[in-house]
């Protein structure tokens, strides 16, 4: 889990001729010297995002750079391509090509949800030396890390010599052992622009139709739907309300927040999580006669509704939130390429049974380098977002949150206007 | 509605010193020299949009140019910014807000949706009379223009000199008398990315849930959700079916192009306007046991699902194709800027009870000048998805609609990449 930081330095400043001694690479040359040659895989698992195809174009480019890597493949829609030994030959890709990946969302080998059956290790080993493939990389998030961890324990009992590492990807950021997770940072300026934006929308519409909910990804986790602060400028700027699924919402404080909100400003934005449940459970919800099918925002829609009488407007971007691109975070798309990078780099030193980290470095300036974790503890972990990071009502989240997550959405977001709103005096009889 | 394009161009380069001498001129000149004086009043009404804040500075700036202009007030919230009296001085406003402004989504001044009542229109007289306004500047959609034109009229019959400017705007494209209105290009732009790069994230996880439906802003006119086209680089790209409200849409034929289509490529993406009703009704509907409460896109999705068993999912970006504004067309900021300026123009050269309209030029590069329409004509009339721009059958649009709307959502949209693909001989047993 540490010691890779000055590696990860290295990988920073690729283009640098001069290399570090440092510790760890007297071992690593060992294992170098020992000389595991082979072909490299690469699958892509799980929801796409905006920047996985970094990672991506990453595996392919270093794989490339070692003479001990005879062939880069790509597995079509993840694992499910070893199985059906569907794979592509990537070292015949163009650079034109990978270089329109680097900005390309979604995945480009496809992706797969499928979950290890025990009669497919042995298929999977064997399809792996068939075609002599010696370094596995995978990226995606637990279950992805789950899978790789399988393959690397399936190969090792089989007696078959395989290198495999996990490349982090979830827009939730929800991986623990890592800062934060490639992905998150291109979601999280969308969904900040989106809230802010949105948010405009309904100030203007004032009284006629003064509530909005924006819903937000994330079933377990609020990383994404928090980012939604990123997006003010005023502390009185929307979002004003955040509810995420770290804690129970209560139907009350809800509409006591809204009535009191829309009473001050004429209107209120509220970034709701999709795994946002109420507090009292669903059976509390039935007495309502609301059989919350239509998701969180639905039923808050419905309750704020029904006890205050306003019009309550929705968005649910869904699907754009992990894949919109033109707002994607130059920082997260070069820290999705460094891992991939990293991965493929590692593999070829010989290391196994990790996943590439990134690790937030002291000091005034934003900068992470890669470190790894065990797969195994990846897999069986899941990071929700830290107490520290919601405010102590629930229904917001602190500065400290806006410290950790500002760099990773890229380059600030650009200024709106609000004009000054100079008053003009009355000269005519009241209406 | 015509003799202006002349001046449209003067409006284009204005920077030049050079004026054109014009037919129509003297006229003007006529009733510059006659000399209306006063205050002009602005007011933003109806959805709000990316740019409608362009066509708000176009109307101040221009304003601010003219010695007749003896102030530029803002009525807060549209005619019940009159109504109530309650004005803001605009030409207080600093350069550096109204810079910002341009960029800034939604109505700075605040929207209303407000049928005016016989009482409202010696009120609004009243209010103007007392404040010397002399110019009133009203951007908006169709309902507006219908408010710019009783006010119009009201003035007209009460003895009061008003000059009264319509500027067009609205996300639908469904005013009339003009090319396109300005907001359209810019929630064009949005949903051609949107549509695009959801339908990747549909791409890649193929068969696991094959259908995605993004449901598109346009309750009785189909222009936004064709725009979706735009975001294809090759034929086969997303959106596979677009349905707008123009054509009712034919449950049994929806599922059938579906099927075929996730046969053929194992996902199908498509555009489905909010207002794109079944063609047998809602009776038909309620038999199915579903009351559309959710809309077209929960609709439809359900008649997939249940006919298909296939996994569809939705995307409902609803308010943030009118507002997110990280995607703005420059081309449509600077239309919306543009009439806003020449209704302050026009409106101090002596013309009322007109709309401001956008004139496409013959040519081979795309170029708009302004031109006039009756605000009456404009009030009365909706502009729905010309049939030469549906294809024949119904699911999708024409390439004279790609050519028509291309221009008026900016710069390209970034290319994508896909791999090519190269396959790897098998080796192993088929699974």
């Amino acid at each position: 889990m540490s010691g890779f930081g000055v590696r990860s330095l290295r990988q920073i400043f690729r283009c640098a001729i001069i290399q570090f001694a440092v510790k760890g690479d007297a071992r690593r040359e060992e294992k170098r010297m020992a000389g595991l040659v082979g072909r490299l895989v690469v699958g892509q698992s799980g929801g796409p995002t905006q920047v996985i195809n970094n990672s991506l174009v990453g595996v392919i480019e270093e794989a490339l750079a070692h003479d001990q890597v005879t062939g880069v493949y790509g597995m079509l829609r993840g694992i499910a391509g070893v199985l059906n030994e569907s794979f592509v030959d990537l070292a015949r890709e163009s650079k034109g090509t990978l270089a329109l990946l680097r900005r390309t969302p979604s995945a480009a080998l496809g992706t797969v949800r499928y979950k290890l059956k025990p009669e497919d290790y042995a298929r999977i080993v064997e399809i792996l030396r068939i075609h002599n493939i010696r370094f596995f990389c995978y990226i995606g998030g637990n279950d992805s890390m789950d899978t790789a961890h399988r393959v690397h324990l399936a190969a090792r009992e089989m007696g078959y010599e395989l290198r495999t590492i996990g490349v982090p990807k979830t827009v939730d950021n929800d991986l623990a052992y890592t800062d934060h997770c490639p992905g998150y940072g291109s979601a999280a300026r969308f969904v900040a622009l989106a809230v802010r934006d949105s948010g405009r929308d309904t100030e203007a519409m004032g009284r006629s139709s003064p509530v909005k909910i924006v819903e937000v990804m994330g079933r377990n986790a609020g990383w994404l739907t928090a980012a939604a602060a990123l997006g003010r400028q005023d502390p009185s700027d929307p979002p004003h309300l955040i509810y995420v699924p770290e804690r129970p919402v209560n139907d009350q404080a809800v509409v006591e927040a809204v009535d009191r909100i829309v009473g001050e400003r004429d209107h209120c934005v509220i970034a709701l999580s999709e795994g946002a449940v109420p507090d009292t459970g669903l059976e509390e919800v039935d007495a309502f006669g609301h059989k919350m099918k239509g998701g969180a925002s639905d039923y808050l829609a419905w309750v704020i509704q029904a006890q205050l009488g306003l019009k309550v407007r929705q968005d649910k971007p869904n699907y754009l939130q992990r894949s919109f691109s033109a707002c994607m975070s130059h920082v997260d798309a070069d820290e999705a390429y460094r891992v991939g990078c990293a991965a493929a780099q590692l593999a070829v030193e010989g290391e196994s049974d990790i996943m590439i980290t990134l690790n937030r470095q002291a000091g005034p300036a934003y900068l992470c380098s890669t470190g790894t974790a065990p797969l195994a503890m990846v897999a069986n972990d899941e990071r929700r977002l830290a107490s520290e990071y919601i405010d102590k009502d629930s229904s917001d989240v602190t500065a400290a949150f806006v410290d950790y997550a500002r760099p990773l959405i890229g380059t600030p977001l650009p200024p709106l206007g609000r004009l000054a709103r100079y008053p003009v005096p009355r000269k005519g009889e009241p209406k």
